[in-house]
């Protein structure tokens, strides 16, 4: 009998900073019947545009010509027509881009693992709201890096503590980036004011360092005024794209399709090209028949034809959540009342965990959310939770919350 | 005016072990009209099941129901009825897998990637031949690690003088695990012997590391018998994929098409456990619509269909190489007989550089190959190249491998 290698020596030091999701192990709980979903916050599968994508991909498998393209590898920065299309779409947006400026990404969470990778040695401080996504911190963590707060809305701290705070463990650490999304925010759905944004690249200029704007869900804003994106901003600060000091993460999934896998980053070349050789050192490059199908599904207003529908179909969900929290919930609940995107963020009495009541909600109200504390990377938020509206039709939503707002009496 | 930010001291310092594929640099040259490419050695696009992945699209898309799935997130671990068809492949290669053991990755490349990111911490040692697969390399480099060189057919290196290596330079540092490619290899197209391979185990073995076993070209045998997987070998010694320290990497990019981006790992579920939250972490999943088209082009003999042809199509390109090469290339320069795969290693005269041949190559030959140098970790090889047979038709292959001859004389 041979004894088992025994793995854990062999692992990385950086090997202790992953753990599994939260969230990834709670879907699976969603396979049992009977249960409204609140967790996930994935896009509903009826808005996928199904006919267009097939003709797509008979077209890109056409003629031997397309095919030659379609089915080989390519080149680490992506389809040339996409990267174009994205560079136009950038400028809609204010920010005057070039392809140059444009990576094709497995989805924005590749984005988010090569910031990391580009930008983090051991013991370096990323700069994150609390919450914050939790796809970035775990993204980020595998690079091992301090987190410090940044509270963009309000903050009596200065740069300065910013940069001593780095130090103090590590010497020689730096404070690396800031990381926000300051649309519809995955896990609060709250949207930074234009004085807050300026405020943040106010803070990052002092510190000289970037700042990387995960614009996830800015495309689903159901009412209000849209607020310029931070790159925008950044770009008419500076002048320019080239000296922009904003890293803007892009994606289709929320309004087109996840199973694509398709994000982008828009940066400097400077950034753009470092990435480049990480892309393709990991992957190589994102499916090329997968760019060529997202391609034809975008132009020609494609994608503005997406978003309209999408708008239209997740607003009446919302608002069906917030009126049953508004009309069910019992004082001492508080929640968030976002213009778009797909989640409100609820924060119940001090003393109540999201842990306990989502065990409570499966098996008494059949009702699944994800509880807020894994969001937050100093561990706190225990008594907070995360509800997406994005699956359920909006009955399922008011009687789910009506059953969850029983167990808070 | 505002200065662009100074990127140069927010990168990691992993990122000065980031450089450029000279290969990827060398394919924009090959845009040139005219010119025969010896060099890529990506797959011949003849050979893509056009027509069958059309209908494979078209069945992902033609319900709802399967829509849903298709265009949807999904686990990391990889889509169930292929991670099942892989494990049932690997059984019939002499590895008892199950579902358990695989998980899909976006090609072999991000297989390299995640391995790097789970075994290495900067210093540790890397065991590679010399030369060794450049993307591996670029791959593992992200992570800092030393190398050092493992001579499989033939070495007087004891065990201990490896593990004496890793740790002279970088106290604690550890030998981490072995690298090879052992059938066909990227860039030699030589094969390990079975004694080779045993002689490998017996090495990782007393060193307590596991082995990379990169099977990217296996399939593509063209005379000869099979020998048996080092992973083969290693569960006939230990008696169970669950305890074997050989992690397979499979990929059907050789055998299908590349463009679909989908690779495996057959490991132990401990190390298939780790990866997979590095999956979760990096990029979430591969398109799920892309792994059920890769499901339906293999399954009922698909793929041993894909590869009957490709066996046929391939080999009278590497007869027409290894025949020209013998009838034209002067005394003094010698080259492998690859059994299978995509290249020959030609190693020239001592004193002429592969480099100065390609740029010759280029301007007086209209031919395109790799310098070899760059497959190497310690910066020798000068006077090597690699030669793809994959793309050229027989008669353009002789006419190249004739004009590089003169250059030659």
């Amino acid at each position: 009998m041979i004894a088992a290698p025994g793995w854990q020596p062999m692992y990385a030091r950086r090997a202790d900073h992953m753990k599994a999701s939260e969230i990834r192990e709670l879907l699976k709980l969603l396979e049992r019947p009977g249960i409204t979903s609140f967790a996930g916050g994935i896009p509903d599968p009826e808005l996928f545009p199904a006919a267009a994508a097939a003709q797509a991909y008979r077209d890109a498998l056409a003629t031997q010509a397309s095919v030659s393209v379609a089915l080989q590898y390519s080149v680490s920065e992506g389809y040339g027509p996409l990267r174009h299309w994205i560079a136009d779409h950038m400028a809609t947006h204010g920010v005057q881009a070039s392809a140059d400026n444009i990576l094709i990404t497995s989805g924005s969470q590749q984005a988010l693992d090569f910031l990391g990778k580009l930008l983090l040695t051991p013991g370096d401080t990323v700069l994150v709201t609390t919450p914050s996504y939790l796809g970035a911190l775990q993204a980020f963590s595998a690079y091992e890096p301090r987190y410090d707060t940044i509270c963009p809305e309000q903050s009596n701290r200065t740069p300065a503590s910013y940069a001593d705070g780095a130090g103090k463990e590590t010497p020689g650490a730096l404070v690396k980036f800031a990381y926000v999304v300051p649309d519809f925010a995955n896990p609060t759905g709250e949207t930074l004011s234009q004085v807050a944004r300026n405020r943040l690249l106010d803070l990052v200029s002092e510190l000289d360092v970037p700042v990387v704007e995960d614009s996830a869900h800015s495309a689903l804003r159901f009412e209000g005024n849209d607020v310029p994106s931070l790159q925008a901003l950044d770009v008419g600060r500076c002048g320019s794209i080239d000296r922009a000091r904003v890293i803007y993460l892009g994606t289709f999934s929320k309004t087109v399709a996840p199973g694509l896998r398709i994000g982008w980053i828009c940066a400097s070349p400077a950034i753009i090209g470092r990435l480049v050789l990480i892309k393709q050192a990991s992957d190589l490059n994102v499916s090329v028949i997968n760019q060529m199908v997202m391609h034809k599904l975008i132009e020609k207003g494609g994608h503005a034809d997406l978003i309209v529908q999408a708008r239209a179909h997740y607003r009446p969900k919302r608002d069906a959540m917030l009126q049953s929290l508004s009309n069910e919930v019992p004082s001492g609940v508080t929640w968030t009342k976002p213009e778009g995107g797909l989640f409100v963020w609820v924060t119940l009495p001090e003393a109540v965990s999201g842990y306990w009541l989502l065990s409570r909600a499966i098996e008494e109200a059949k009702v699944a959310f994800v509880p807020g504390r894994a969001f937050f990377h100093d561990g706190s938020g225990a008594n907070t939770m995360r509800l997406s509206y994005s699956l359920p039709k909006p009955a399922m939503i008011e009687a789910g919350i009506s059953r969850i707002a029983t167990l808070l009496r």
